[in-house]
């Protein structure tokens, strides 16, 4: 099972990796898994830090465009939300109603384009309130992924119990954890991603 | 001498890394040395596989724009040539005149927008002809950074004797090596990019 792979990691901050010593993220090391898995592919980090999913809506697609060419097996991970849930002046920065139907948007737009999406849940922090937020909003986007048949990987809550983030991410600015919080995110996600990689149709909707 | 560095790393598929298992190429390299050393930033890789200087030109600015918002020290490390270089139908797939042009133009832009840029000259590969045509290409931009005041680095010669780097882009496509061949050309770049990073204004033009 080895076609030209290339895989786009779309989203905001973690996606990016920030506050990770070893440049990865959880996308750099499940995409290093992937391959040490036999399973070779382009990595394409396109995460920006503080980017809302309003913001991702308007340039994923100028820049998933020159890095998927015609010919090439196209996939499309996002991770968003953090920010849109983010308070600004006493309200989130993007309303949920329109986090919903900017990934839905995202979503549509991937699949008319012939590329194969995965959603991954914006992850928590330190915040209480920001979490009850998150938390909301990772029912809303599962409910979505069902209905569009993308499989969907709920890491929020899980990650909320696990002591190795929760004390990076306290340890550090409060939201993004170093390396070994990273490593935690990319472990909940290969069984599912590696699954994903080999057959994007198979029987792999929203993990609950 | 920390500041809230944001860089941005632009051009093909050496920036991207491509054949690197562990998805950093020598870029990630670099950026994971300058936090080892005490320098944290932000690292966004934005290399396109097979991508010339023409197609980075129409795109840098758009991608560079919000990765470096206002207030931060934006950063844009620039290493194009290798696809512009080779050839299709008989004919190089960018006149050497519209590369420089290319590269000018886009220096001149990073210039405006108040960055700093860095240079890093295109690597060999395993095709002599390809190689010659490179080599005259690397010795027209030392010139161009010369003449804009940007740093230059001349990795393309040195990485022509490094037995690594050679023995593994030929053991792999020809072009592009394994992780430890781009280590070879991290660790080539290292002390520069340090330099460069704690004062691009310092005392490094075009490194010869």
């Amino acid at each position: 099972m080895v076609t030209d792979l290339r895989v786009c990691f779309v989203g905001e901050s973690y996606v990016a990796g920030v506050g990770d010593q070893k440049c990865l993220g959880w996308a750099g090391r499940i995409a290093v898994r992937a391959i040490a898995a036999g399973q070779p592919l382009n990595y394409y980090n396109l995460g920006i830090r503080r980017e809302t999913s309003t913001e991702l809506r308007a340039r994923w697609e100028a820049e998933c465009t020159p890095r998927l060419p015609q010919g090439v097996d196209g996939r499309v991970v996002i991770s968003t939300g953090a920010n849109d849930t983010g308070h600004e002046n006493g309200l989130p920065r993007v309303d949920p109603d329109d986090s919903v139907a900017n990934l839905a948007a995202i979503l549509r737009g991937i699949a008319e384009r012939g590329w194969q999406a995965l959603v991954v849940a914006p992850p928590p922090n330190v915040d209480d309130e920001h979490n009850l937020r998150l938390s909301a909003l990772d029912e809303r986007f599962a409910e979505l992924c069902d209905t569009a048949a993308v499989p969907y990987l709920r890491v929020h809550q899980p990650l909320r119990e696990n002591p190795i983030w929760m004390r990076e991410v306290a340890l550090a600015d409060g939201y993004h954890p170093g390396a070994a919080g990273y490593e935690e995110f990319a472990n909940l996600l290969v069984p599912h991603w590696l699954l994903w990689l080999a057959d994007p149709g198979s029987g792999l909707p929203v993990v609950r």
